[in-house]
């Protein structure tokens, strides 16, 4: 029996084992939003390391602690895994089938918020790191931790630490926090981030709000303005009208466009799951639609506010009115450019009364699909998927991945248990066992392999 | 002592004793928005009414009961008086210094939800009658009362009630529900109200919101939807674009400007009391904002909503989007026209997606200012105010007069016990004593001298 046979062994034999663990890890509400234990979720992710030999650090920063751990292996090549201990709120309660904070196993997968998103990622990983050494008394390589508290709050305090400890970050790859199969299990390989610039727009014109009888013809109205001052952002032809923004766009090379030809076409699963008639800029699906969805920049309108909002009629007019918008980032844009450019046009277009407040964001970040490492964790996954995993070049969503490639200069890759109904941040939140074993089997060949 | 002085002194000396009615009615909390003690209100009404003599019946509606009184007169001219039970929600309770529903009397005024509008009216028009009936059998006129109780939920009956009873209601002219004195104490004479025609625009755009790293890109977006929509309706200098919106517009008559010449300017009371920078359209004060206060239409936008509204940022695409709007109606714009117009035009920019919902409305109603009935009121105002009513030809607000206008053919007044800080649907609403017992002469006059 080869080595990797009985490390698979040792996976299928003592997942109970280990799925005890990430109960009691899930049983632990560390949400972030609220504020609410984090420094125990931190405290038992260093409890867990220290069973497996690690040594660990737990840094306080000026929000969560992270915790770093670090175990020395047989080779001077590093591996570092990012991974988080907080979730999301478990909100709306009455969705959930059972007890968020109390995991439950039913049909063949384990539901309990953050049993996915982040930590049955995280303790997957581990589960493959007790197979190894269980076969070995050294790891075959130096393993790192870095797991945060803040990933569910956009990672306010991660650069700042990563920066200031790059040298103890140091590392030749990373596996990212996340990973998985698509809907059709097929694995598949995420090499790139969009970058995030969260704004939230605010206008007032009086110190209060005003009969409409009174004011409607005499008074300015922060709605309105609101309204004409998002208007100058984007037209409906989607185009987005702040000068300079697109400056720093890079088109998507062939390779990428080649990367997303052997995908299935997401068009009628996203008609169906979303209910969208037909989608922007008269995409109809396939690979154009793909690469639109990741590889074009957006402004989008979260959320908007003012005035009356209950029901039937209430006639005044708002002093206040603001809206939630995202400019999702391509490479190379910066949201720091995107945001000075933001405030320069809204003044430009004459709305220096409209306040612009910067909610949090990140650069976009990409690894190169052709990165060695990469293929590494391909040729890992093929193995235990029985199935060709498949690159996808760039993902529609953020996160902190553009500072440990600007600051630790490395690939990232990813690796994981997550399935397309997995339902993170959602009620039922969930992950199939099956999965979780596949994932951890994964993980272990990835360490072997490195 | 002539019989006016009697009258007047009865009025002094009976105030506790009528005060003591209202505070009864007041404490009938009864919220057309809430649905709330209507009945009992209007059989509260009822009651009052029979004290005094009067014949009454209660009709029902769709809505709450319409009570209609009458008592015969020495004379076949008819006054009839406007009122309604009904009264607008208390809330923010925490703000009002003594319970809304228990009226208290403070430093010569007296605080209760709906001791001005409109209960007080409604008693202070009682009290002049009870005044008038003390020195004589029979009143000189016939007088009517119609009493709803859907003022505050834009009388969504009414119309359909006096157009059946037009005959019942037939009279030569009829005192409004409100009235009162100015700031700076002058009695004021409103003879026209700006019509309303009230719509909810909403857009949908998928099943439920999407995360915006998923459908930025590619996702319609309810919110940009509505804004794109919205932007049509109104340009940033206060032009409503639907093409035929002013078609009706009557401007101001001469006679108009000139009253608006005697009133004061508003302008700093504005700026003061609403924390207001500046007014639209370069307006500084004086009869030119007084005119375009009342004499333009409008298009104000009451309320914004769609996706998130909490603190911080959620990455998410909203799937609806909704803004409440009201237009304000000059003579001789009507709101099912405008209605209709708005349709038209949404689907010609391209917005077929846009719902609208007709929210409810009315058309713009005046008197003219040079009415017989006019001069009665004035002078008998300059009686009892020592200061010369001046006439307010248009006021910016909205309300059911158009429709007896309309189906009765007869000029409308203004009466009443309101002041600068009634607070009228806000926290700790008031009216002076004083303002009371001259509310009171200023009808028994009318009554007498029409």
């Amino acid at each position: 029996m080869t080595v990797i046979k009985k490390v698979d062994k040792y996976i299928e034999e003592n997942l109970d084992q280990n799925l005890k663990e990430l109960s009691e890890f899930c049983s632990i509400a560390s949400i972030s939003a609220k504020n609410t234990f984090l420094s125990e979720a931190a405290d038992y992710t260093k409890t867990m390391f220290e069973k497996r030999g690690f040594v660990t650090q737990v840094f306080t920063t000026e929000g969560a602690p992270v915790v770093f751990a670090e175990r020395k292996g047989k080779t001077d090549k590093t591996l570092l895994f990012y991974n988080h201990y907080d979730v999301q709120p478990a909100e709306p309660l009455d969705l959930w089938k059972s007890d968020p904070f109390h995991a439950e196993i039913r049909d063949g997968k384990m539901y309990a918020r953050g049993v996915s998103d982040d930590k049955g990622h995280l303790t997957s990983r581990l589960f493959a790191i007790d197979a190894l050494l269980d076969q070995m008394e050294e790891l075959p390589c130096n393993i790192k931790f870095i797991v945060e508290g803040e990933e569910e709050t956009s990672s306010m305090n991660l650069e700042a630490f990563v920066k200031t400890h790059a040298d103890l970050l140091k590392a030749d790859g990373c596996v990212w926090e996340f990973g998985g199969v698509d809907f059709d299990e097929t694995p598949l390989q995420y090499l790139g981030l969009r970058g995030i610039c969260y704004v939230e727009l605010e206008v007032e014109t009086a110190n209060q709000d005003v009969h409409s009888g009174i004011g409607g013809s005499i008074f300015p109205n922060a709605a309105w303005r609101l309204i004409w001052a998002l208007n100058t952002l984007k037209d409906s032809d989607e185009n987005i009208l702040i000068p300079g923004f697109y400056d720093d766009v890079l088109p998507p090379t062939e390779a990428d466009i080649q990367f997303f030809q052997e995908l299935p076409d997401k068009a009628a699963q996203y008609q169906a799951q979303y209910g969208i008639k037909s989608f922007l800029s008269g995409l109809q699906g396939g690979v154009e639609l793909a690469v639109a969805e990741v590889f074009h920049p957006t402004c989008t309108i979260c959320g908007l506010t003012s005035g009356y909002q209950g029901p039937g009629s209430k006639t005044v007019l708002p002093a206040k009115a603001s809206a939630k918008i995202d400019f999702r980032l391509v490479p190379d844009q910066k949201p720091e450019k995107i945001l000075t450019l933001l405030r320069e046009h809204l003044d430009r277009q004459g709305f220096s009364d409209v306040k612009v407040t910067y909610l949090g964001g990140g650069a976009p970040g990409r690894t190169d699909p052709f990165d060695p490492f990469v293929q590494v964790v391909v040729n890992a996954a093929n193995e235990v998927y029985e199935k060709q995993m498949k690159i996808v070049p760039m993902v529609g969503g953020s996160g902190p991945n553009s500072m440990f490639i600007e600051h630790l200069n490395i690939p990232i890759v990813t690796a994981g248990i997550g399935y397309s109904e997995t339902l993170s941040h959602a009620p039922n939140e969930n992950i199939r066992l099956t999965d979780y074993v596949k994932g951890a089997k994964h993980i272990a060949r990835i360490i072997l392999n490195f």
